[in-house]
């Protein structure tokens, strides 16, 4: 019998969507070039030519029965073997390809991380401002999300609601830094003080309290930004990871969970994983696209865009007296909406043919995201209607 | 907490892989070509070249952008449309893009297909012979596998044991065919009756019950075989397909799960199977995949060899005097044991480098299965190991 809850998901509509067809649809009335739509975290730069290069040459040369061929539900061990390699010389980890665990991408780690490690009712913690996407993602599994209020002084984290809400209840905390929608990037302290409470938590409840790291834009910091990585400071963490931002593939859908070789069971974590993947039917990337990432795992598209249009617009903004936290990476910005309603500020930023997202599905009231993720170019042009429609209509 | 039922898992090794490692170790003292192994079911010709051809064409010509960006979950809308199309011309069904979802391979299908369909508790029913990998599909939804004893005359479906088991706890029925591990094809005259009771049932019963076949092998028919589309029999049937062996590419992981427009909420069965994949983390296959494959639908591999060394075994086997029914397509055979214990069978061929697998994971006892999709030479050299084998021992 067709199953109620799936169809009742189909009523709510995600506010994202809508102001992406609201931009699709304005601009095929003047011009698309015309709408700043600043709705979607998509990649605005290519893959480096390496990857294509790459793939093509696997094409041509390698035998297609071996290329094409059944890889390991966990992944392809060469593949795993090298993105362990390439961890640990970036941040002085010590995998072993047995800690890495292939996935299609961050969705797929995710959901993997959270079954290994809660039962069907645990709680499950993230922070606000967080994806909306994980409230289906983590409540799906049978696992129960719970929100942390947002530190709105500086988009860290509120320790003093993080460590009420961290009850014996809780057997994993979700965060993603850099961080979508706010752009901010926890600092060395913030991880710390993180790390030192859930010790001091799971010590008292006796039991594991897993880290699960959400990291797609890890590699889209700005200069001078202090950007730890999270694993470092805490063994019971599982770091999710997609190369969608970092090589512009978010269609090839590819990622894995690295598993701190110090935590519980790290050395069968990976494993748990492939058997968790015969029940979601979730199958490892592709053989070509692991054995392509695989040789260009130290290379990035070109990122730098996303700085400059952050400063861009972080100049402009606060010059035209809004306020905003500056942005460590990612390519979001999250600036106080200048009315307590941002949903009423995002459609009155409609007229101008900016489209801007509320803050409301972030878990925080009265601020929106920009995504600048698109030409610099165009980010310029929309300075002018930042200008007028601040000055207008505040 | 590690969840205990993930690492209990980790104890059940599979008989299959327990055989294709041995065959491997094997291979390492007298080498691998020597090795009759005949353990796993992984194609043995290559992926036809316009599929290279259409890779290496989009990589060198498409902007990369729009090649590799997000494609929504479902699919991409193009390429839904031509899976379509390609199966209304082929089975005269009236399917649109809206009908189809993109899967990762067939574990993705069913794994969709059954949370759309199953609450948990509710049971789903499977013929024996049947693929073992089932049960941890199912069981893991929180659906309830139940295994419909063999009809080891022809391996078709035992009607009797069938009708028995339809009790009203049944909410889908799983079906595989052409057949892994049976070979077998089911006739027209037995989806024919496999409907006619699954109708009469939801009469009864007041509730939908959900045809899930799934069609790997559906590519793989031997000549002068009927072989129906089981959709076309049953309105309310969700088709699970994979591009593994048609297109001898099992490791890129590409099907999708067609929804049989004549089924109940027909038309939100793909955007359900979409929400559904919040929670497993399944992603749509990557783009570059969806758009190659969408160019050679009409396209399979050279699949003859496998009809060819049906045909070698056959005779030997039967000459032999071993029983078996004739397979109508697939790579798989599955003859008598000539012991009762299948597994002491496969223990002693063994010992003439012979690698089969036993029956009893298929959930029926005194069988063996042949998967002969390798070299049409490597087979002919078989014959005489089996010979030996046979004489020998029996």
């Amino acid at each position: 019998m067709i199953v109620q809850k799936y169809k009742d998901m189909l009523q709510g509509k995600s506010v994202i969507r809508q102001l992406s067809e609201f931009a699709t649809a304005r601009g095929q009335e003047i011009g698309y070039e015309n709408v700043f739509d600043f709705s979607l975290g998509n990649p605005s730069v290519p893959v480096p030519q390496e990857f294509t290069d790459v793939m093509i040459k696997m094409l041509q040369e390698r035998n297609p029965m071996e290329l094409h061929g059944y890889s390991q539900s966990l992944g392809i061990p060469s593949v795993r073997d090298k993105v362990a390699a390439s961890l640990n010389k970036r941040f002085g980890m010590n995998y072993t390809g047995n800690h890495i665990f292939m996935t299609t991408g961050a969705a797929g780690a995710i959901a993997h991380a959270v079954r290994c490690v809660t039962e069907p009712g645990d709680e499950v913690l993230t922070i606000a401002p967080y994806f909306p996407e994980y409230a289906p993602y983590i409540n799906l599994t049978g696992a129960v999300l719970k929100v942390v209020s947002a530190d709105t002084e500086n988009f860290q984290i509120n320790f003093e609601a993080f460590e009420e809400m961290l009850t014996e209840k809780v057997t994993a905390v979700l965060i993603n830094t850099p961080n979508n929608p706010s752009g901010i990037v926890y600092s060395t302290e913030t991880i710390k003080e993180l790390a030192r409470i859930m010790e001091e938590k799971q010590r008292q409840y006796g039991h594991d309290i897993f880290l699960i790291s959400d990291e797609p834009y890890r590699e889209i910091v700005f200069a001078g930004v202090d950007a730890p990585y999270p694993s470092k400071f805490y063994d019971n963490s599982l770091s999710c990871y997609s190369f969608s931002k970092s090589l512009s593939l978010p269609g090839e859908r590819i990622g894995y969970v690295a598993v701190n070789p110090k935590c519980t069971d790290a050395d069968i974590i990976s494993v748990m994983c492939s058997q968790i993947s015969r029940g979601t039917g979730h199958n490892c990337p592709p053989s070509i696209i692991q054995l392509a990432v695989a040789e260009v795992l130290d290379l990035t598209s070109d990122l730098s865009v996303y700085e400059t249009n952050m400063n861009i617009l972080y100049k402009e903004l606060t010059d035209l007296g809004l306020e905003c936290v500056r942005p460590g990476g990612t390519f979001y910005m999250f600036p106080k909406s200048p009315e307590p309603d941002a949903a009423v500020f995002s459609e009155k930023a409609k007229k101008y043919d900016l489209i801007l997202v509320p803050s409301d599905s972030f878990g925080v009231k009265g601020y929106f995201r920009i995504a600048y993720c698109i030409d610099t170019e165009k980010v310029e042009r929309s300075l002018e209607a930042f200008r007028k429609f601040i000055r207008e209509m505040y």
